[in-house]
């Protein structure tokens, strides 16, 4: 056997629904697969010798974070083929500094979450999940709407252009009664009009938009961008989606616009998460609350997985990587 | 003012909901409009005075049933223009043996019913209900699933290619990991390949999709065509969906299979409509029950009005109408 020497390294017991028999093969054919185990499951001295041998790791939720200590331990390692959402937790400088090539498949996790966006979309306008309510005798609030319900003439704006914001962009596609507009500080008007969309500042996309969707990333700068006062800015009847992360939304200001009926929202990240079972947006008939399933589950780990043996497969034929992650991009990964 | 005298017929008090002002418009650049309140809306003596000279009827919820007595005392009635779904309460025989022309705007009230039927494809296959429900302490059965949740590597099962099946199919389309199978008796194997779908048998669609999506008319041949065998047929953890008409499922054979967990549901429609509000569907944690909303509803009027008025134009101007509806058409009408 040619190629790369292959490892794995997630939580244990993650691999079987992680990997398929099938990826499990393209992997053996690509390389020398050490141990179809990841590192975490094996004992000590095995997982020693696997990273001692390994050249690319290929990396899932509960990946080894790639420090010193653990870079010192697997002196031959080259690539991390990662097959999960984001690297933030798992790449520091020196990764990139000792490895040729990291990738992620962030792209591939964007479009269960996209899709799911897509779903909240459609349903949130023609306030379907409140209807549920009221047809189960629970009084939920009619706000006074600016426009009537429906998929008909309605804004839509995208918070961020990022894998997710650019992937629900495109499933909005099909539906051009859903205006797209979209604000990202690194997003100029002909990226925008390339995702079908218009750019537009913040303040015109919280007051103008009858669907808000938040996909920017996770950064200090980004944290309760939607505060009180962005809330207060939305349209009376408008819906807040969000599926990034709970510490982009001030919840606390959250409350009372959706307790007093004015504003709806589908939350599939909240902060803290999850919320205390006790907490108002868990029982706010006008809040949809889901527990951080819009990412990839189940079925969905094989996008994931094949993204990542793409990857391997570029590395080891000597191609250009998809899905790279340079040094470069540590600070602002989602 | 040349071109057809035009007159309304619906509930007292749609028009300004179902027509907006640029509607009206439109219709008086194209003939002579008697009044524009419907004919339901006017004293008695108007609203003769108007049926005794409209040429073309323009029709919503509410329109009067077109038949012998009506027809008599609108003697130039050359075209009904149906700007909502479904005729089969508002044609007779005697309608298309006097009239002209009769257009429904069913292939665009399909268009919300199809966006409604994606978004529960796309969140029922995350189980994204459920997970609601136990996000909120209450206690969902998790069934045997054949497979994991995701919209990845799953089959959905549509039963009938009506417009409403057909938009769906179409809907699916950027979905290219979700298989599409179709089932219906008037339609051949190219037919299904070209909606980007896979002609089977009911069956086997019943009993090889994730989740099977009803979209059949409502007739005696219809009635109860989900019942007791074909739900016992349908895979541990499918999803059954029902956007027709709750005629069409037998809801006392569906209550044990969401009960046991074994089976979830999403029902815009039921039999009786509204349920009961004690009715175990409203209540089990594995059925979402919406008040039939999925059709056209506030904004989404717009789109039906205007492919009225096209339709109206079409007859105007001597065009062929695009979506007419013939006697031949009259016992399958859904």
């Amino acid at each position: 056997m040619s190629g790369p020497t292959i490892a794995f390294s997630m939580y244990a017991g993650l691999e079987a629904a992680a990997f398929r028999p099938g990826h499990l093969d393209r992997l053996a054919a690509l390389g020398d697969v050490l141990d179809p185990l990841a590192v975490e499951s094996l004992p000590p001295e095995r997982a020693a010798a696997v990273l001692a041998e390994a050249e690319v790791l290929v990396g899932h939720w509960g990946c080894a974070r790639l420090d010193v200590d653990l870079l010192d331990r697997a002196p031959r390692l080259r690539m991390l083929a990662y097959a999960a959402g984001t690297v933030r937790d798992v790449v520091t400088a020196e990764t990139f500094a000792r490895l040729d090539r990291v990738t992620s498949a962030a792209a591939a996790n964007a479009e269960p979450v996209a899709e799911y966006t897509l779903a909240a979309i459609l349903w949130a306008n023609k306030d379907a999940f409140a209807e549920r309510e009221r047809a189960r005798g629970i009084d939920v609030p009619r706000p006074v709407r600016r426009r009537p319900v429906g998929n008909w003439n309605k804004r839509i704006g995208l918070i961020g252009a990022s894998h997710v914001g650019r992937a629900v962009a495109r499933l909005l596609g099909p539906f051009p009664h859903l205006e797209v507009v979209v604000s990202d500080p690194y997003l100029d008007e002909a990226g925008a009009a390339a995702l079908g969309a218009r750019l537009v500042d913040l303040p015109e996309l919280m007051s103008t938009s009858d669907v808000v969707s938040v996909h920017a990333p996770w950064l200090p700068e980004t944290e309760r961008m939607i505060g009180a006062p962005e809330l207060a800015a939305m349209r009376d009847g408008a819906v807040l989606i969000n599926t990034s992360r709970g510490a982009l939304v001030d919840h606390d200001a959250l409350v009372p616009e959706v307790e007093s009926g004015r504003l709806t929202a589908v939350l599939d990240v909240t902060e803290p998460e999850p919320l205390p079972r006790d907490h108002p947006l868990l029982h706010l008939p006008g809040c949809v609350v889901t527990p951080h399933l819009a990412g990839s589950q189940g079925t969905e780990l094989s996008r994931l997985a094949e993204l990542a043996i793409d990857e391997v497969e570029r590395w080891a034929t000597g191609a250009a990587a998809r899905y790279p992650v340079t040094a470069a991009d540590l600070g602002r990964i989602a």
